[in-house]
Order: C-alpha cells, then sequence, then structure tokens
C-alpha cells in the first residue's frame, strides 16, 4: 500500500476534532506497541472517536479511500491483532473515548455498553445495580470490552458462564462500508434470521468496528468457596472436576491447574505467597465454587467433593479458603503465574484447547516430543483445564541462553500444535489468531472452513480495508 | 422452477437406495403437510438419507440439476419451514434415518449426534451416562437434533440454559455445493477465526444441511423445585421472578406464566387437571428451581421466594409441589394449555419477545388495541415470561365465527407486532421464519439487516436451491 495521502488525514482528523485525534510520534507510541513488546506497528494517525457516528463517518471515509483501519480496545492482546503492521499506511482507531454505560436494566438482567468501556467498570456498574457481571480475566483492569468481543475472551469464569460470545445479546456495528447495523437487542429469544452478532464476536476487528453491546447480567453468588488441592497428576484433576461438579451439581464456577515448578516461581515472584501445604505435590488444582443459595450447602459441596477425591487417591492434600482474604490468596497463586514465568528465562507460550479428558494425555505427549527436541526444557503446563483450556508454555532448560531458546519458537509450536491438531484441539483457545497464527492456522484448518471464512471476509470487506493481513492470509 | 427431471430423479433414489426413497404419493403424504394443516406441499420425491456421505451426494446432484431441497427433521414445525411449496419442483430431504448417537463423552460433558435423533433420545442417553440434556419443549418426543438446530429452538429451560444455540460445540454440515464442512469440535473454547457454526444454527435450512452436532450436557439437577402461584397481574410476575433470581442465585429453571382463561381451558380438556386454589385469581405463574444441591436449600429458596412474594402482595395464593408427580401436575396445568387452546376456537398465534419488564405493558397495549378492532376477544397471553416471551394468542369472542375470525389473522398480526416491534421485540421469538414470517418481517427489520442476511444467502447458496422461499423473500 501506499502512504496515506495527506487529504485523507486531514479528512479523518476533522471528524473527531483536535481532541480525537494523535499524530504525535511520541503520543502514538504506547497504540502502537504490544505490551510484551512483540510487535511494533508504524502508524501515520492515531483517531479516538466519541461516538458511533464518527466511526461511521471514519469507516465511510476509509472506504473511499481504500485506507486501512486497526481497530483497538485496551491493546492487552497477545497475538499482534491490534497493532498495525511497519508499513504506516494503516490508522489506528481507539474506541476508549466511548466509554459510556448507556443502561443498566436489572429486571431485564441486561447492561448497554459502548465498546471502549474497560471491563472492570462493566463489572462495577453491574455490582451497582445488584447483579454480576461475570467475565473475568486478569487484564480486566485494562481491556476494553470491544476488544473482549472481537476476541471473545475466555478467563477463570468460563466454565460457569461461557466465553464472551455467550455473554452478549446485541451488537451495534460499523460495517466496512460505513453503515451502521443497529442489532442492539435486549432480548433472550429472536428468531427472525441469521444471526449476526456472531459473525462479529471474535473477528479480531477483521469485518468490521463493534461500537456498543447490549451484555447479559447474572444474580450475584451468595456464596464462593475456593479450595486448593494437591493431587498426583493431570489425570486426578479431570476426574476431581467430574467429581466436584457432581457433588456441587454444576456449581464448579472454576477449576485451575498448575504443576510444582509453576507454584515455586509464584512464590519466588510474590513478596506474600506460601506454600499451602508442608509437603511437596507434583501437581494442584484451584478449584472455586458459587452459588446464589447461602446457608452451608456448598462449603459441605466443596468438603464432600475434596473428601471423596482424597477417598479415591486423587487428593493427596487440600485446603480450602475460609475467608475472603484467604480466598484471594489462594487465587494469587494461580494468577501470578503469568507474569512470574519472565523469572524462568525463555517460555515459549501455547493457548491450547483439547476435550477435557483428553488433557493429560496431550501434556505427556507433549513433554514427550519436546524432550526430545529441546533435552532439558522445563514442561509448565497451567491453566483452564475445566474448559480443556491450558497454557502450555515450556521454559527454557535451566541455564540455557533464552534468545537461542527463544528463537526455536516456530520450531517448538510445531510439536505442540500439532498433537493438538492430532487429538482434536485448537491452537488458539482463547487470545485469538491475529498476525501470530494467522498463517499457522492454515496447516492446522480444512480447505472447506478456509474458504468459508475468506468468502465471509470478502462478503463483508471486498476492498479489505478493516484490520486487513490479520486472521485472514492476505 | 419445471419440474424436476425423471433422470435426475433416477440418480438420488440410486444414491440412497429403494429403502431410502418414498415416491408413492400416499407414503410421502406425511412428509407434506404441516401437523397443525396450516400448509401443504407437492413433491416427486422424497429422500431419507442414511450417512453423511448420502447427503452430500444428494445435495451435489441437486446443486448441478439446480433442483431444490426442503431438509426436513420430525416436521414438528409452525412456520411451514420444512414443507415444500405446492409446485412439486423440490425434493424433501428427511434426516430420521441418520439417528445414531456418535459418542457420549461424560468426562468432556459432550454428546455427538446425528440430525435425525430424536430429541427425547438425546435426552435419555444423556440420562444413561449420568448427565442432563437440558433442551425441554412440547414435541420433544417427535422433534428431531436437527430441525431443532436449524430453528434454534426454545422451549421450557432456557431461563437457566439457554437456546438450543447455547447447546452446541460444534456441528457438521453439507454445505449447498455439496462439500462436507467438519466442524465436530468437542471444545469449550476455540477461537481461531469466524465462527461459522451459528450461522447455520437458526437458518431453517436454507444455508446448508446440518448433519451432525456436538451438543454440550450437564450435571443432573439433585433437587428440584416446582410451585404454582397465583398473582394479580404480570406486573407481579416480572417483579416475582426478580426475586425468585436473588433469593435462589439464580437456580430458576423455568418461569411460565398463564391467565384464568388459561387455567379454565386446561381444566376443561385435561381430565385430571384441577384447579390449585379455592378462589379465582386473574394470572398464575408456575416457578420451577432446580440445583446440584440437595439438603432442603431449594425448597427453602422457594418458600422464601413466597413469601417474600406475599409480603410484598405479589403473591395471593400459592402451592409447592410435595412430589415429583405433584410437579408434573403442576406441569400439566401450562403445557397442556397449547393443545386446549382448540376448544375456544380460533385463535390467531403470535411468538413474540420483548425486554422482560416491558411485558406487562406489551400485554396491556395489545389487549387495548385489538379490542378497538375486535370488540370482545379474549386475550390469551401464556409463556416464557422468564425469557420475555410469550404466545399471545387473542381468542375470537364467545359465540363468533371461527373462519371469520381467523380470516382477520393478518390484520391483528399487524396490529400485534406493531406493537411488539415499537417496544423493541422480536415477531419471532422461538419458532422461526418459514415461510409465514417470511415477507412480515422485512417491515420489522432495517435495511442493513436485511442486506447481510440476503449477501449471506447469496455467499453460500448462489443458486439458492436450500430450502428456497424460506426465511429470505425469492
Amino acid at each position: 500500500m501506499n502512504e496515506i495521502a495527506r487529504g485523507t488525514i486531514e479528512r479523518l482528523i476533522a471528524v473527531v476534532g483536535p481532541q480525537g485525534a494523535i499524530t504525535d510520534p511520541d503520543d502514538m507510541a504506547p497504540y502502537l506497541v504490544e505490551w510484551r513488546d512483540k510487535w511494533r506497528g508504524k502508524s501515520a494517525l492515531v483517531l479516538r472517536p466519541s461516538s458511533t457516528a464518527e466511526v461511521a463517518e471514519i469507516v465511510r471515509i476509509c472506504a473511499e479511500t481504500g485506507t486501512a483501519i486497526v481497530p483497538q480496545g485496551g491493546n492487552t492482546g497477545l497475538v499482534g491483532g491490534s497493532i498495525p503492521f511497519e508499513g504506516g499506511d494503516e490508522i489506528v482507531l481507539s474506541l476508549g473515548r466511548m466509554n459510556r454505560v448507556r443502561a443498566v436494566d436489572p429486571l431485564n438482567d441486561t447492561i448497554t455498553v459502548e465498546a471502549g468501556c474497560v471491563l472492570a467498570d462493566v463489572q462495577a456498574a453491574a455490582d451497582e445495580a445488584g447483579r454480576l457481571f461475570p467475565m473475568r480475566i486478569a487484564s480486566e483492569g485494562t481491556c476494553q470490552i470491544g476488544g473482549n468481543l472481537s476476541t471473545n475472551a475466555g478467563g477463570t469464569a468460563v466454565l460457569r458462564y461461557g466465553n464472551m460470545r455467550d455473554l452478549v445479546l446485541g451488537l451495534e456495528v460499523v460495517l466496512p462500508d460505513g453503515r451502521v447495523w443497529n442489532g442492539l437487542r435486549g432480548l433472550r429469544k429472536d428468531n427472525t434470521g441469521y444471526d449476526l452478532k456472531h459473525l462479529f464476536i471474535g473477528a479480531e476487528g477483521t469485518l468490521g468496528v463493534i461500537t456498543a453491546a447490549v451484555l447479559k447480567l447474572y444474580p450475584r453468588p451468595a456464596d464462593r468457596q475456593v479450595a486448593f488441592a494437591a493431587i498426583p497428576n493431570p489425570e486426578a484433576a479431570v476426574e476431581l472436576l467430574s467429581l466436584a461438579k457432581d457433588v456441587s451439581g454444576g456449581q464448579v464456577t472454576g477449576f485451575e491447574i498448575l504443576p510444582r515448578l509453576g507454584l515455586e516461581l509464584v512464590m519466588k515472584s510474590l513478596p506474600d505467597a506460601r506454600d499451602p501445604f508442608g509437603d511437596l505435590h507434583p501437581w494442584y488444582v484451584l478449584i472455586e465454587m458459587s452459588s446464589g443459595e447461602g446457608g452451608g450447602a456448598l462449603r459441605e459441596a466443596m468438603e464432600t467433593a475434596l473428601a471423596r477425591g482424597y477417598e479415591k487417591e486423587l487428593v493427596a492434600d487440600a485446603t480450602i479458603a475460609e475467608s475472603e482474604a484467604q480466598a484471594q490468596q489462594l487465587w494469587a497463586l494461580r494468577e501470578g503465574l503469568s507474569e512470574s514465568q519472565k523469572l524462568a528465562g525463555g517460555s515459549i507460550k501455547h493457548d491450547v484447547s483439547i476435550p477435557v479428558p483428553k488433557m493429560p494425555a496431550f501434556i505427556a505427549r507433549a513433554d514427550r516430543a519436546l524432550e526430545e527436541v529441546i533435552p532439558g526444557f522445563r514442561s509448565l503446563a497451567f491453566g483452564h483445564i475445566g474448559d480443556g483450556n491450558v497454557h502450555y508454555n515450556p521454559l527454557q532448560p535451566e541455564g540455557a541462553d533464552a534468545e537461542a531458546y527463544l528463537a526455536r519458537w516456530q520450531e517448538v509450536a510445531d510439536v505442540v500444535h500439532g498433537i493438538v491438531h492430532e487429538m482434536g484441539g485448537s491452537i488458539s483457545a482463547e487470545h485469538g489468531l491475529g498476525r501470530l497464527k494467522r498463517d499457522e492456522v492454515r496447516r492446522y484448518k480444512s480447505e472447506v472452513e478456509l474458504e468459508l471464512m475468506a468468502s465471509i471476509k470478502r462478503m463483508l470487506d471486498p476492498d479489505n480495508i478493516m484490520n486487513p493481513g490479520k486472521v485472514i492470509s492476505p
């Protein structure tokens, strides 16, 4: 592509006014880099519109002039989906100023929010109305609803409430030609034709710009029980999950696994983190149950699940949080892990899903296969095993050179993703494709599926101006 | 269109063999009529394939010869979506022989079934594996999974488990050119591109033929509480719903409303049905809560909800089922209503949804507006008010001529749907568009939305052979 014409830039700035446009390189910098510094892009212009009408006008001008648009929310993504390429011929469309809660309707259990609302603010607005918005992810203080929608965010409450996709009743979207589709319906049931909203959810900004959404609210749980259990192996986690679901009748809201190495890394990096147990154990699970009913039944369910797990030798030791503070401490042992990995040198990250019962076999197979490739690597598989989703992030061998290790990223990914594919899994469970996995995914999807995706892209965005080069290969 | 060529018919029969083809007019008859006898179609051929490969071959031949296909499941639809038109130039593709449960995986909480499986058989297969498949609709003994998927079925457990769309992890679909898309993934999380399955769910067979699906299973509830309450008006139902959700922490699985007239009709038609109360009341709600926890907490929640409702004058009288048999008797008062309406003469049916809190205002407005049009008509609004979905089925005035009343169907529908649209609702909450509402919906959808739908249809089925004339106007 060519540089954006001066006249186009001026027309775009005129739409949002000076307070909505950034052209100074220093001010633009934070919009052009992925937070882990994996990608740095270039752009002549960052636009920060304040209304759907402004977004529509911007997209119209871009459609007319063939200017590429990179929509951006809180810029907390992990696959380069919200960063422009290096050519400088794309504009960044940052939705952060569109951060109004348009309506809260507790009797309808809905909240209508603009794309730029920070997730934590939506959680707070729901809470204020006596309701729960259940999406819960590590970046919730920064990430925005539009990004959550465009990437179909996952997180630690999927087991009970589903992914972002499952929390949406309606959308407002600016299409690639600048028209606005107002699908902001707050209905639980509507069978009047094709479901359009699911096309845009998870499309990573390649089919249009989501500007607002009607989201589902839930009753706030009256009771929450959090336990941390030492287990002999991942197989025990799968059985314990099933047992916990049965005993509690589906009240399990979180079920996370981590290995000993993970716990050790967290303890090194978080000053307050302590090993809950006196002995060393190879694996751990964090179990969260929550319920609308108070009165001790949930505590009983957790105790029963752990006691039966102990009888069946699925559990070696366990502790149940006695207070909200303790519950948070136990969660910190899991949540601290994303950051703590840095202490161990290079780690090669995979965000994969597998049918739950096959997860232990996957971890074992991947470990064996990688040992062949990189002897002495350290296995680190952790995360949402309750959803069949782990972050399989093998660490460099102790004392090895991080850069040399990371240079073998694709070689390692090929091994891991090959096994994932063979076992019926997904090479991107929750992070999306962006530019990181755009080409790689082609090896694992059928021709039919790739062609369907390309047809959808061509249908909605024939000139390829919406986040080009992401998700779909050019 | 023209009659189907003899040669094409012979080729199609050769695919399935004689046991899979019906050409005798008497044998074809049940496939050509809607069960309420609202539509009767014509066809030269009913095909009953036994495998996905056979479906694919049939569709390939139809694509090559420009032959239109009407996919059909249990043929329990209400909008004419599964009945061919009167021209005789379409074939019926009945999926009933594809009724294998391909896999049950209780540890993954999934079941993989073919499109022709009867819903009740899927429920039973889940139950046998110690799990719940929660879809529950009146036609469950006859309707098939493929039809449930293609119409995004609703029913009486949507409040807790969602519509059919929400119960699906993966699909297998024969596309309009005969290619097979194998999207039979059993993953809770998969963010590797556009979501294709939601395109086909609810598309009423106009975008392809769903041949199999991976469905979600849930823990079987350990406890179920069913209550029947007399209430002063629909406003009380909305408040009581919110109260019941809060008190039980979201354990409400069913919340159905019916007016006095509805109860009377049921008592007339079902010999065993009795009024649970000594006094007459204008409205009733049936409340069902279910929970994985046993031990009395749910009973307590139900009692608390009703007691608080009584204090707030939302509840005039109430009874809680003391046994499973009693629970079924209470449900029969609600479920008998669909059939009982026939006793009252002509009824004009509307399957509408409205945001829950606006439902009482909708019923009042529609009642007032219809009284202007047909003085003396009898209001009958009942159903899934917990989902914001009622069947608003005004009955003919007492003693009036049924045929003359039904002749005014569209006039009445225009009034009712006009109000629904103004209040942000849907003119088809769960039944779909089929041919009944195909044209009418155009008045209520935006140009943008209609164009998006038409683009999707053109993209996937450019020759318009998949259930032509349904959902999308020709």
